[in-house]
């Protein structure tokens, strides 16, 4: 699907909200590209946000794909809003072992009052990618 | 609901899955109490897991959440045995403000193949706590 | 939680809507009891509801549980508003087996924009109640 | 993504399954195809299956949504196993307005002990097809 954003600095205010994040900056994660309803963030598997196993922690999954997934939604919304996470699924498909972590946001439905959307996560591992988690949820603008 | 463990040291098993996972440390959580089917996890909402508006990240607000919820099945599982997250949904309920977060994760159906569970996760402000956000999902024994 | 209705004639407006649900009456259900925030829901499970096993098809569980969700929060809504369902998680947590469904859908969590709810529907099966389903989810009055 | 079924004659079982789900044929439904890990049904909105302004109930749009999904399963399990919905989110993008739903099931992530999977369901209005919710759940085989 295409989107239009509603005004040309869009990607401005998308980056600028993401630099504020200081979670992201915890995790090293990066905004490796915002076009209008699709956002991709990377992270590296540290070792400081692994579980149990060595796989990466589904917290850090879930945090990297909500974000992915709220960028790609704030990214088609007003110049002055900014975006709130009203409720998220997601499926843990594989373990998330590997390097780095890539997720993939999509904006599914956009609205005025809501927007639907989706994000793949996906685990780098030697240079292959597996998909490890699909998530499937609504973004608000704040007022 | 009251619950039976399967055998005498499950506390010590899951305060020592807990205390392998990276993740955990580097958010300084800690275990408050662990019950047959229910367990309590606590964290400071440090700078370093903020977001924008300067709340505690959804990402924080998940992992403690998702964290109890598995603890809390892990703890009626065989000796052997360790848990996955099959799925999660989080519904985020107002903005994580205030020094710490609590959740309370339960047993909501047990059982051999899956353990249906829930949590609630509160952020507690000049010693006040606000449910911040409801999970419900599913949790996996490994094999 | 205690909730209060915005207007008197809350009950009213509440069982008229569900009186328009071709649904609710094609598969017998009856509103039995609404409060504010809080309403229950039966039905039988009519041969037409069954699955191939015999038991409430989940069609037929997430449909009352879904009701009785949106319900109590309609309950709580303005006099002119109604209520559509954003987005609603199910879990199975066991066999529909028995003659009804019970749904009773309480809100979580008020609010003007959205309001999220949850349900729990149990099937009754020679006079035992047991709990089949548990539902979260989020509604939104119309404008 | 191209599934292998594990036999010969999946289509067979998968639409036998189908034909005795009395509520399938309560909203005369039809599964369209089946093919290993997807399935379309289709379902016309009928009077009896519609909410209080006269779209089709969310209860209807589930019911389909979750077969299209769980056959889509089934069409990938073992001989002698049947499907059991273990959970399933649904997000409603807009009212299911016209004359019918088509709902299409696809294997996201096969599994031995899980299967997870997604549906899109689309409800046809004077010829033309219009995206009305997204589901995305687990699927477990019976034992």
């Amino acid at each position: 699907m295409q989107y239009h954003p509603r005004y040309a600095g869009y990607e401005d205010k998308v980056r600028q909200s993401f630099s504020r994040q200081n979670l992201m900056q915890t995790i090293s994660a990066e905004m490796a590209s915002i076009e209008p309803g699709l956002c991709k963030i990377t992270a590296p598997i540290l070792e400081t946000q692994r579980q149990q196993h060595g796989f990466a922690h589904a917290g850090l999954t879930f945090a990297i794909g909500d974000s992915a997934a709220g960028y790609s939604a704030l990214s088609l919304m007003d110049e002055a809003a900014e975006v709130l996470t009203v409720e998220m699924k997601i499926n843990l498909l594989a373990p998330a072992a590997g390097e780095s972590l890539i997720a993939i946001g999509r904006v599914v439905k956009p609205g005025r009052r809501l927007i639907v959307v989706s994000a793949e996560v996906f685990a780098r591992n030697a240079g292959e990618d597996t998909l490890v988690a699909l998530l499937q949820g609504t973004m608000i603008p704040t007022e």
